[in-house]
């Protein structure tokens, strides 16, 4: 990578730490931040970006479904476009960074190559895209899926925003959008037409910040498996009268199965392998529990996140057979209810090594790392896009007033994307 | 003991049938009977029971208090009494025989012994006692501990009952009966002028119906050590963006205590001693729990009975080590909130080898077991008064409409106690 002048990462930054104020205050809601999906402060994120795109001579459109596209021309048009960029929307009073990030960063790269004098050989696309966060609409990856084509054609007429309860489609439109194209399955962005993508994103863990880390570079998106309903069933019964032979106890018996994957969890990260567990909902039915009856039925949900589908499936495999034995054992009966799937999304191989190594040519500490959250990289990485994902080290979580993205952090992550992309710019 | 008549028994039976169906019309409140404490089903049920105790010929009475006391004159009126008996009231919508069948049989004694015109050496002092269901009044053996002056001073004025609010005094002035006693710490039965106590009651649990057996001789009352109010505080975090390692998981901590407490459980259980342990609530955060994010608290409660205090202990110490070493390891902190301590009851040896003997000659397969359930006996246990309880066979349980007691098992319990309460008589 040919190195590049200080001052133009210097501007960058200066851009960057900008549009953040901008955005803070433009779509203030205290606690924190919010820019709904398809809603007043995600629309107010697009102006201020598309103005400052504008302000850095970039082709700045808006598609039909609302996608901020922001074109630094390169030399030879017919090339596919390196893109970059994450989405605008936000949790209800959640922090100013998750998602705006990624497009803040891409239009700061955009004003660093126009610092440099530079123009590079193919189009740097940076997009805002629409819809991510699930709280509003119930669907994952809402606006980049929509710009592939690959929403149900149904969707805008049946999703519905959890606030509101008014469908997608009538969202869209009081933004003065048009759900035509997803009602016809139809594409906006030809797949083909982007050669790389490169979504930069807060960490949402702590990992960054325990270990006195800037930045990582995204190994993979965690797939999942998950049983948001599960359920043991088992009888009520006297606290004091029923001996342990006779009990049938659905607390215990789920007890005894979550602490079973605990354990295995344990073993199975000591020999390498890459898993989150979750049971993120476990609950007596508060209609009947009291502290002197066992507990006849439990709602308990589980999430297990991995790098790697086939230990999904030999998870979900031994979950059962588990459940099974530890259900026979103890009378009780477990109903996992509708899994859902979501499928591990490994990032390009090269576009990983390229990053490290430019972190490491530009001095800034650097790890690997899986996203355990999905993102809508998931979705471009699905098409068969080379796909990279560049976290930034960030406080206190993610989707909460109190995310924390330090500005010498994003220039670290300048530092490391700035000479990244303008090499694959070419 | 000397042989009794087959028709003096069979008397006994009829009127014990006779009674659980006069209790059962007279107090239906479908599904099943409803006798509140302090309530009109208790007080028809005291009417109805009086009304058979004048037609045996005994001196009825009542207390100021409320209980029904009568009493089938020996010929030394100056020896202490066998009292035998139960408590009258029930939860709601409960069944015919939880507490009443005390009473009746007490009944159906003096009845077999009149039939077999015996007048024995003692008095035969049958108790039909208030409010033993803590779903009323929010106090344990509140009709024998008031008997006895063991109930708080201000128990009349600040106890409240659940379903009206108010007040025990309230209640009781509306039965047209008089609180002064209470208010005043003074017992209304002289503990030395008991002899014994003995309670028959419907087994709670499924343990004779399970091993076909028609009544058991109760060792002894267990005893609880109980945290109903239990929490672990842990770090809401994303279900996958943070690495075991970094994780503060309330449920997955608690998951790793409740199944430790399993397991020694079991194991102490299979080295002979008596332990019961129950989770009846295990709640996370219903306002923000999520199948998608790690729990940061969750609500517990663990209610834990053995007939060995030195055991409860033990297991008390264990479990503040236990979760101390778990959250430590786990980042979470457990507050168990405040304990609630019973001691156990110990039954009488000598009123259980008897009962165990007349159980033998009668030919009334039976064994000996723990009550896991507090009773009334518990409070006569506690001063002193050599108590026995003698379980009935009972299927589904107690506290609900379908209890079910058959008759033919009133008819083994009564060839089991007639005998021996006539033994003790002398």
């Amino acid at each position: 990578m040919t190195p590049f002048p200080d001052r133009a990462v210097a501007e960058a930054l200066a851009l960057a730490t900008d549009l953040f104020s901008r955005l803070a205050a433009a779509t203030a809601d205290p606690p924190g931040i919010t820019r709904a999906s398809f809603g007043e402060g995600e629309g107010e994120a697009h102006r201020i970006l598309a103005e400052a795109g504008r302000r850095l001579g970039m082709e700045v459109t808006t598609d039909a479904i609302g996608t901020l596209r922001m074109v630094l021309p390169g030399r030879d048009r017919a090339l596919p476009a390196v893109a970059m960029g994450s989405h605008l929307d936000s949790v209800p009073h959640g922090g100013n960074f998750d998602g705006a990030a990624g497009v803040v960063i891409g239009l700061a790269i955009a004003a660093a190559l126009r610092e440099a004098g530079r123009t590079p050989q193919r189009d740097l696309l940076v997009l805002g895209i629409r819809a991510e966060e699930m709280c509003w609409f119930p669907a994952h990856y809402l606006g980049s899926r929509a710009l592939f084509g690959l929403l149900p054609r149904d969707a805008p007429d049946t999703l519905r925003r959890v606030d509101t309860g008014r469908t997608l489609a009538e969202h869209m439109a009081e933004q003065g959008l048009d759900p035509t194209p997803i009602r016809e399955g139809r594409g906006l962005l030809d797949p083909a037409r982007i050669a790389y993508f490169i979504e930069p994103h807060i960490e949402q863990g702590p990992v960054l910040v325990e270990e006195g880390l800037p930045v990582a570079v995204v190994s993979g998106i965690r797939g999942s498996l998950r049983y948001p309903l599960a359920r043991a069933h088992g009888v009520h019964a006297h606290a004091g009268a029923v001996p342990r032979r006779h009990r049938r106890d659905a607390a215990m018996a789920t007890v005894a199965l979550i602490a079973a994957l605990d354990e295995r969890w344990s073993r199975l990260e000591a020999s390498g392998a890459d898993l989150v567990c979750t049971t993120g909902i476990l609950a007596t039915d508060p209609a009947h529990h009291t502290s002197t009856k066992i507990p006849g039925v439990l709602r308990f949900s589980l999430d297990i996140r991995s790098l790697d589908a086939s230990l999904l499936a030999e998870l979900d495999a031994w979950l059962r057979a588990e459940a099974a034995r530890l259900g026979a054992a103890r009378g009780v009966t477990f109903d996992f209810g509708p899994p859902t799937h979501a499928a591990p999304a490994p990032m390009d191989p090269g576009l990983r090594t390229l990053l490290m190594l430019s972190a490491s040519q530009a001095g800034v500490p650097v790890r690997e790392m899986a996203s355990g959250a999905g993102h809508d990289a998931a979705t471009f990485a699905g098409l068969g896009i080379p796909t990279v994902m560049l976290f930034l080290r960030n406080e206190h979580g993610s989707h909460n007033p109190d995310e924390a993205l330090e500005m010498a952090d994003v220039g670290a992550g300048l530092a490391v994307l700035v000479p990244a992309v303008s090499e694959l710019l070419g």
